[in-house]
């Protein structure tokens, strides 16, 4: 079987698994006071020219997600995210079991507009609806596209205009800024959003997810809120050392980077082969149509995901990963 | 000014009034285990048919909402709602507030459509997404409509064919079961629906609703959700005494009726005079379409609300009451 | 039957019915947005001499107890409560369904000691604990005493040095200021207290109670939460021009007097009669201790509640209201 | 520096961390889907006798304890747990924060009495008040004492009786399991509770913990509840990977052995020194008392807790762990 089926079904790059053997019987302090989540996250501030950030270390994209929408809003405050969000979609109602109400909207490409929150802004102006408080975006998106600047810039514009905190939620981060048409540093990243996080588990990572937090009104109290939504672990030096590794030398772009080359040569293939494809191929996301019946014989010998019917035909995703190898992507292209 | 605001503005129907006056010295029992609360039970029971049913009494369309909405749900099932129910936009997102997600269906009518809720529920099919669970509908519609009892039939059917509950606002029930085009007693949304709410405030009462639970296992502990929503108050027969009234030969239809009619002979006036309707006129509600200027001109004499811009026009929202009057409708139509 | 079980189950004083039944059928505007909430809510804030106060009303003590303190925490902030408060045992968990965990303190007379607050604050020193953050506490208390200004002022300072709000339930607020004890006016509680809330229905009132918000920083958006508890009915100016009437030439205090009176006429004559008390009487509230046999007896004649068992002998609870009468003390005091 | 501040300060037992890394690049299916997680759950039903038995693999402890109690209780219903329960004094209002009130009991020595439990309940008799539902314990507890068969079963028995969960925090399970004191097998603990949770993190495991659901009414939907409080991580295989080895041969209850005869060692040198314990020693915690000048002194050697303050005294928390040694311990002793 070639398994192109999503990013975070295998451990962690060797580098990172290093780490973790090599000081598996040092004594570190917990709930991530020990020297070395500290040194990481000074390792942050000084990457992304931040020295006032808060860094924070919390296991699982779903976790960090509702910790922090949670954090950063009131009750009657909501979060506007894309129909096709993590959130909402794909974390059961977590946002909306801390109480708050989600606005969405619907996009072609998976990144939303500025409009489109302008839009929303101007419909929400009484007490009997809810204050839109929070920009949710992905990036890269759940589409596999990516934000360039001047859009994120312009997120932040609309974002400043009507007082809303822009949250990212970077699973994919390494995708994003190891993508072709990637125009930003992680200081670009850290300089637009109020508050982002940096995927480990799906980006070269054993497990693990690094919340940045950089408006200081959102610093406050953050620890009391991860502790109440158990996402303060004891051995958070587990997790603050991979992101010590992955942040060292570029290697977290530069797994980025193979991955989307290796979505790059599939994308490439598959339309050479005569297919069209859902989306616009930038990162490790491909989203081949394929007719039923050829779709169906694939997944015999390919782990993959159907995305959509599309009447006759089914959009599959192909995901690649930091493990993935040319071999598999020519094995892919050789079954079609 | 004539008022054609809404339908809450005024106080109780004379009669309903009198029953407050008449007993202001006795003494009850409090939290709905008085007497009367009991008598009027027994009342509804029968008029319902439904000799099993539990009723109940909250003070609040959003308290009632979010108190059996929640009652009836587990945290990871989802309430079903059109796009514009009062639930989605007017509550300030109370029901997220309980931890649910709602799933949003946009309609032409304010009628939610089986083929809507087949659609939702299978998109719903893994664990990573909330579970569709009950169905709310709000009877008038927000846009002024009434079901049918075929319709409201098939909303059962669909309900029944994926183990879902079907729960009615009725807050303008009075005005959906005196509509012309009404084909239903209270006694059939009793059968249809597992729960509903009957409207007081807008519908003669001085104050408060009363739930109506058919289902079962929808009873259980109800009474300790109402107690931890704050909606079981203390003089609870207060509210279920002008049910008492409300309901007895046929009043809380008469007063529907008597909206209705002032309703039709207003959206008459208006289509003879050349305007257009934003929806059918169905109840009390009714939406004319007016340049711009002449609606900001009306508005200086009729107290009434913009319901939404369109180009170059206003669509206004007019609302008859119980109290209204011929005179008020004839004054109206006189201004345009 | 004499009625001494509560102060909640009979009407409203005739001057507060009345002036509901002389506006019944005029038009006001809904939500408190009417000119009788506008009016009463300057009466009150000149009442209190707070120009700046915030002025709410809710139908129901648990509504407004949930909705003020859910209004001025953070999820991971806590309420200090005595054991016997309202909010910690008579409310079916309304507070944590919030989301914010209780932090009782054991009292003799249901009043918080400073040094009970210091203690608490003292021992939540680290991330793994909630933050202490509200002080409720009710005038009268749940045993019926009644906080000097002296202690009250205690309070507010253990509260201002520890970053707390100080909330007052005031259910029996009429009560508290009707107490021979008393040397408060509603004017030092305000200027004591952060928030409190103005008891309706045990003092007077048909129905619904008034929230005074003091604290700037309490104030923002308390309408938003208000709409998402369900707590913003549309007829508002029922439950303003209530308070209207009872907060005039001092009827509120007034009608408190009239209770304590006849509690005290009460607690005198059972106590000349030979039998204890098992709170030292101050209010409207009395305990006295009674035989098992002896109160089981009593209750055959008398509306009233077993409080609590103590070996051989039953705690009762007997209640004046304000309309209550000398009468029927007299024929109770006959009775034992 | 001798660090004997906890058990969760170091990695994995070597057998566990040779497991990850032997794996680490193999793809493993996503979400406890995966072979090695439906291998580990058999071998666990195995052991415990359970062959229905549903196993599940969260990361840290407050998370599963929130997801374990939110998904067993309807919102009325409360969990009855000790003054010191992890749950009650160290997750910051992480079940309050579900919603749920906590009924707490003193005891002596963290161990609740079936007495305790029928007090609670007897107490909780009306719809003002929460409904008592699960009874939550710790084993060992939180001051390192051990529940017998004979009070497990005794709690068993009173949680039948009156219709309680019985649900058991196994933090330190390998502890309890290893004690000197322990009658009992995991597989009496699965007959007797409800539900548990085995923990990992402070038990050998690199990080994690293992939920065993016995009850079946309490499994359903269970997947459900964990993805929405962000439970369900993607690489659950390496939780469970774990689970495998610790629990194989024996492993589990060997380390916890290990641990405990640390702990003998050291409280039976401090006492033979002549200082008292706060808590009989039972497992792997001691809590001697020194004068408090002497506990400042040797925690500038020593990696330890301060518990407690006790007039002149300071109660210190010593933890071993299974990597502790003897020699740690005799270089403890010999600084006293």
């Amino acid at each position: 079987m070639i398994f192109l089926k999503n990013d975070y079904s295998v451990g962690a790059h060797p580098a990172v698994l290093k780490a973790i053997v090599d000081s598996n019987l040092e004594y570190f302090d917990s709930y991530a006071e020990d020297e070395t989540s500290e040194k990481v996250s000074c390792q942050v501030r000084e990457l992304i020219g931040q020295p006032e950030a808060d860094v924070h270390f919390i296991v699982g994209g779903t976790l960090t997600n509702k910790t922090c929408l949670a954090a950063f809003t009131k009750p009657y405050e909501a979060v506007i995210t894309t129909t096709e969000g993590h959130i909402a979609v794909h974390e059961t109602g977590a946002i909306e079991a801390t109480g708050h109400r989600l606005l969405e909207v619907r996009t072609a490409d998976g990144k939303i507009k500025p409009e489109q929150i302008e839009e929303i802004v101007a419909y929400h102006n009484m007490d009997q609806m809810v204050i839109p408080k929070v920009v949710y975006i992905s990036d890269t998106t759940e589409p596999g596209s990516v934000y360039t600047k001047a859009e994120l810039t312009a997120l932040r514009e609309v974002c400043d205009r009507y007082g809303l905190y822009l949250y990212i939620d970077g699973a994919r981060l390494a995708m994003a800024l190891g993508a072709e048409s990637n125009d930003m540093t992680m200081a670009d990243i850290a300089e637009l959003a109020d508050a982002f996080y940096v995927g480990g588990a799906k980006c070269g990572g054993m497990i693990g997810e690094m919340v940045v937090i950089v408006r200081d009104e959102l610093k406050t109290n953050f620890r009391f809120m991860m502790r109440q939504n158990g996402a303060l672990i004891s051995k958070a030096w587990l997790v603050s050392m991979q992101f010590g590794v992955l942040l060292k030398d570029g290697l977290y772009e530069k797994l980025g980077r193979h991955c989307n080359e290796l979505g790059k040569k599939l994308a490439e293939g598959i339309l050479a082969r005569g297919y069209e494809l859902a989306y616009e191929p930038e990162s490790n996301m491909i989203f081949p149509i394929f007719p039923k019946a050829q779709a169906e014989e694939l997944m015999k010998k390919v782990m993959c995901q159907i995305w959509e019917e599309r009447g006759e035909n089914s959009v599959i995703r192909l995901v690649t990963s930091w493990a993935s190898t040319e071999e598999e992507i020519d094995e892919f292209l050789s079954l079609i």
